[in-house]
């Protein structure tokens, strides 16, 4: 049987991030660079962007918990994200992988299959990244997903139990599994993919969560309180441009009554 | 003769951009990556950014559109836009090159140079990049533009010529040139030049276009809709702060009213 | 005797940098470079963002003043911010360090005190990664300070004996110093420190006015200003998201009024 998070739960743990103020060591994408540092800090946590291999396990050792992004893979970056992933094994510090375009060229694919198989806590990406890394078809173009979330639920649970990891796949409805029933989360907006790294600044919003709670525990969270973030910025926006700044201040000013009204964490799914 | 595009010719190009959301590969300036992403996410088409050597070709062969800025260039990402150049010219997918700071060093100008050479579709640039590139004298201080781009029409002229390519020298007035008499884009604001990064994301733009477009309606497509965008843009903004976010919510709310209202594409002018 | 700048003094020096425009030759962190490029655009300086070893020589020679960020460190850019340092020595050009997270790493302290060695104008840090240059014990998180500036000025007066540089250590309140008593500038909002990034642009903004003004007195006007512009910014938002917007807005608009209104820049304290 899975058991699921309640809302009150899920806003204990972002009162414990709030008070705890993690350090999230972020090895990530150019693109997704200022969008993750900015959300973690609206979100009470603080950021560190460093991937030099000289000194990323330096921060592993320093930071609560870290998250590895793809998005701009090169080798350099590729052996930096290596090292860290390693290192944060060794020192038991809980780390997000999220496989950004797995799928979309063999060498992004080596490499997210790679790190997967290095134990992270959480694995985040879209059906198609999902998919892919699951070993199924994949149905990506470029790093944008083409597959609807409930079609990689069943390569999720095969992931999960393959690599030990939480896996949450993210769309319209959102999932998260550790081997057993997706439990979906009902939230977010459909202007989010319309705003490029909201995606990779959620992973690193899991990872501070993982600083304070279990994997599972920590991906729904952070889904609910993130995904009720960007509803809540979206109601306030025209368009996307404004969708990020906007995410932040609804991180910042997030009550129980905003978390409440923009979020759902609903029963599993039919696995 | 030059035939110019009527506006709307440049609406029903933007339309298919929406319905057939190409997917477009930056190798692009770290500073431009979120702008340009953003940018071609509120447009309608797909941003793909992606730069190690082992997976560009990869990334070509997918897209739809390329697009290589030089911006922040190293040795290791003017590799990877060789490689990915001469893959868009083997498999037949239109590129944009946009030759930032050309004219600013030695090492930027032979980039440029180089890439110049291995048929881009289109050529975008400010005039001292223009005059640069066409081996004409710069006038650029860093990578800013401080000549008019009426002083090089005749360098895009000769440059459109030589690497026949389309050549878009932009500016207070932006001009589009095959090699015959420019074609005037009456479009944008002051404003714009004072938000970095933001005739990168035009690049961008422009790349979009020329998966729906051949290079010249492409260019002048591009130059109307993401002028029309700035010029809308900057009615809502104080400074250029929001200027970017506000660009992202105008091409995502762009209609042909706005089109109409904030672009003039002119006739010809003696070349 | 330590002698201080006036507000009328500092919008003397800002109406300098608009009216000359300086180029900034900014080799800095992914985080920070949009979000700097954009505040010396606003401010009325142009950015240049370049650093690869071949031609960073070139944009030193043509740029008016450099400002070198260790923010996301790796061996390329380790090496061309030396051979940029060493260069702005070789042709008389002001330079201002940033020395983003030294203490986080042995990797970082070794980079940051090797740069502190080539004889930068202006090193500006918070008060960890001062305390951390200057040999003193640090008490950083990854990348954030969690000390005081008042425990910093000590080692700033230090920093500045051993230097030679103008040491501004930021945090609540700012303080300035060429190693005599440490000069408070009161200004600034305890949102800024939430939004990734800022502090860096103001490393940047200190590089402008360097430009135009010694290194002391540029530090000073560079805080003052800065500080007016993040004050008054903060009081449009909600939260941290619209922040670096509004910071350029209130750069771009900046009065004699407004500075007045939010800076102090106050008598020496003891040191």
């Amino acid at each position: 049987m899975t058991v699921s998070v309640s809302l009150p739960e899920v806003w204990s743990a972002l009162e414990d991030v709030r008070a705890r103020r993690p350090l999230v060591h972020n090895i990530t994408s150019y693109v997704a660079m200022t969008v993750s540092a900015n959300a973690l800090l609206a979100l009470g946590a603080l950021p560190a962007m460093a991937h030099a291999t000289e000194e990323v396990e330096d921060f592993v050792a320093t930071a609560d918990a870290l998250v590895i992004n793809i998005g701009t893979l090169s080798s350099d970056l590729s052996a930096a994200m290596r090292k860290a992933a390693k290192h944060a094994g060794e020192v038991g510090k809980p780390w997000v992988l999220d496989p950004v375009g797995c799928g979309a060229s063999a060498y992004r694919t080596h490499a997210a299959v790679a790190l997967a198989a290095l134990a992270p806590d959480v694995i985040r990406g879209n059906a198609s990244e999902i998919l892919s890394l699951a070993g199924e078809a994949s149905a990506g173009k470029g790093v944008e997903s083409i597959s609807r979330a409930e079609e990689a639920t069943g390569a999720a649970m095969a992931l999960a139990k393959r690599t030990g990891a939480v896996v949450a796949v993210t769309g319209a409805v959102d999932y998260v599994t550790g081997g057993g029933a997706p439990i979906p989360v009902r939230t977010g907006h459909a202007l989010m993919p319309l705003s490029t790294a909201i995606g990779c600044a959620l992973s690193a919003v899991i990872a501070a969560f993982t600083a304070v709670r279990p994997p599972r525990e920590a991906a729904l969270a952070a889904l609910a309180v993130f995904g009720a973030a960007g509803s809540a910025a979206a109601g306030r926006c025209r368009g996307p441009g404004h969708l990020p700044a906007e995410i932040c201040d609804a991180l910042y000013l997030m009550s129980p009554d905003t978390l409440g009204q923009h979020a759902r964490i609903g029963a599993p799914v039919a696995g």
